[in-house]
């Protein structure tokens, strides 16, 4: 471990949780835990129990997040809030939102084995749903943390059919009482997540960790694209109206589009061609868009660049199309105060700090209505999460909790 | 009607004959009328019946070709053979396949009407099974006229998992009699075929038919191209390997090669990937390849073009690249006596002759194999076929009519 680690063992203590953690999940490959299930009141009920070995009051709140109280000298709040979430995907890794929680109870547990307290309290959270797996809804944990929590989610099905609100009685809780999850703007001064990163850069950077600038908002569409289905054999090249090459044409351009501008991506994830034989030329072709910028009014000039071509891309080929958004999300910035402390709490490590944008989305989304936020990003192997192979080091994970603790010991409000 | 056609009303009879045959057929939309079905059998039967009353010898033969023999001066052959099939596709026209039938039968028909015989006989024939839609096997009918055959067909199974042989003998067939059905190359002395053109050059070109060069030889490839799939919204692009991307550009590369050569098409009728969602940048995606040329070395030169650009889109893009063939068909050329023949009998009926391949296959395929071929092609509304909206016009029919009557009548042997 390097000599700028105050706790060296931090990395293998927090994966050992991760471990621990990841054994209480369904069976079959990877870690399986979903919102409202048994495995979920399972690692709530650990986590409430780590949480108050490590001098926290700790609870299972209304909608089933665990929240543990570490109080201020003065013995309450303001609560600086850290954490991630508890749930994961089907067949997920060990660390996409645990790490997170139990980084943050490990700088709390060092923080009371050292006997230090500050003018605000630390409060740290398990979400119950990040990933919305179960009920295809997510954020039901920190909306509800949030106050922003109501019958759109609670009348979410599950697979079997089974609503947000039944789930929530058979798991133990009272659906009426969920207004309850939600904390006064007064008693928190803050909202600091460590996530793995997700992707490839920090990685190519040779560096454990970065602090992100702000979650990207996300447009999403779908584009038919018409033709008349044909024969393959028997239409000559220049008399083809074939949505096939419209649709490889705006994939192309989807990429050249993206690559023009900072900090954006954009993808083509889902194509679909009609009827889809070897021997027809096809009928219609869907595919989708997903575009993310830190920057909103660069994506939003992105996002006219893409229908434009596509636009001119299909009337050139003679190609009938269609663009039908379908996700519109804003961005959701990170507090530049929080960003400049975090920074310095890397450097205060002893490591570079770095910047990047957060691709995916996170409890902070909710959080910003609440809060000012910040978020640090863990390397991950080859940028893999949702998949068992999810895989990071123990020196990362304890230079990702030196500076959430280094974070939290220079914290300064309102600068 | 036109003054150059002789026989002005047979376009109307032969559509109505289509439309007759048409209306046997399983209950749907359009005509579905499968190799050794009930519909088959009494499409057969009515076959049959009209061959007998315009002048034939005709019988169901040994694998359920309908044969009818219209004998030469001398009471017997060698036979011309002309026709086309009478099975289809699911929820197929009236027109692909009947029409090719049906006026044959009418020239025989008009030829007995006015007592004119040749130093030849004529027969007509309606294939089983040219469209494979049952046994996923095509060319059973010709097949077997050429001796072709054999095993490979008689175990082939149905969605029911019933085998030709089976289907053979509840249809009233004895499979172990199929050579029976053979014709002896000195009995045949050619063999023409009348078929809508199932593309839309005649309609381009504005003429009721045209004469086939060739029956363009194909190569049907699959490609695998591996990526890893990643968080769209995490990989910036610079950092991706996205098979999606490379696919894009194999499609572009397919439509430009074939556009480089004469007589080619190219199609990407195929298109997957893996895993599939909105969020994921594809770890895998496959498509198809379907190349037609009517000269194979032009196909082989486009195809190894092919095959080179994908492998370097691939490697440029850090995308691992298998290529699979899974086809890979000689052409088949017309006789250049019988084009010649044929574009004199177009000229002789008044209409400019033009000259096109045929992307699509066959009887004449299979019949190459025992004799000289030729065929004619009907223009069809848009170039739709396989559909119910299959449609052609009764002047462009007696005007396919007049051009295979013109032929008959002035067939040279071995010129």
């Amino acid at each position: 471990m390097p000599s700028y680690l105050s706790e060296p063992d931090a990395g293998r203590r927090i994966m050992a949780r991760c471990d621990e953690l990841g054994r209480i999940s369904e069976p079959g490959e990877g870690v399986t835990r979903l919102y409202l299930s048994r495995q979920h009141k399972v690692a709530a009920e650990t986590l409430v129990a780590w949480m108050t070995d490590a001098g926290m009051d700790a609870r299972i709140d209304e909608v089933g997040n665990v929240i543990g109280r570490y109080h201020s000298q003065a013995g309450g709040g303001p609560y600086l809030v850290t954490g991630s979430h508890m749930d994961s995907v089907v067949n997920a890794g060990r660390y996409d939102g645990p790490l997170g929680v139990l980084t943050s109870l490990d700088c709390v547990a060092v923080l009371n084995a050292r006997g230090r307290r500050f003018p605000f309290g630390i409060e740290v959270v398990a979400f119950g749903d990040e990933e919305g797996t179960r009920f295809r809804t997510t954020l039901a944990g920190s909306r509800a943390i949030t106050g922003q929590h109501g019958d759109d989610l609670l009348n979410a099905k599950d697979e079997n059919g089974l609503t947000m609100r039944e789930a929530m009685a058979k798991f133990g809780l009272d659906p009426t009482r969920i207004s309850a999850a939600a904390h006064r703007p007064e008693e928190v001064i803050g909202y600091v997540e460590i996530h793995i990163e997700q992707g490839p850069v920090l990685q190519a950077e040779d560096l454990p960790v970065g602090v992100v600038t702000a979650i990207s908002g996300q447009t999403r569409a779908m584009v038919k694209l018409k033709g008349a289905a044909n024969h393959a054999g028997t239409v000559p090249m220049g008399m083809r109206h074939d949505p096939m090459l419209a649709a490889s044409e705006i994939a192309l351009a989807v990429e050249s589009i993206a690559a023009s501008h900072q900090n954006t991506v954009g993808t083509v994830g889902v194509i679909k061609a009609e009827p889809g034989l070897i021997n027809v030329i096809p009928g219609e072709v869907s595919l989708s868009l997903d575009l993310r910028s830190q920057v909103d009014d660069v994506r939003k000039a992105a996002y006219a660049q893409f229908a434009a071509a596509a636009t001119e891309i299909a009337e050139r080929r003679g190609v009938g199309i269609e663009i039908d958004v379908i996700l519109d999300l804003e961005s959701c910035p990170c507090a530049p105060a929080f960003i400049n402390q975090l920074d310095s709490a890397v450097e205060k490590t002893g490591l570079r700090a770095i910047r990047l944008p957060s691709g995916a989305g996170h409890d902070g989304m909710a959080m910003s209505t609440l809060t000012d936020i910040g978020m640090i990003f863990v390397r991950c192997k080859d940028g893999v999460s949702h998949s068992p192979q999810e895989s990071v080091t123990a020196q990362d994970v304890a230079a990702g909790a030196a500076v959430l603790l280094n974070f939290i010991e220079n914290f300064q409000r309102n600068t």
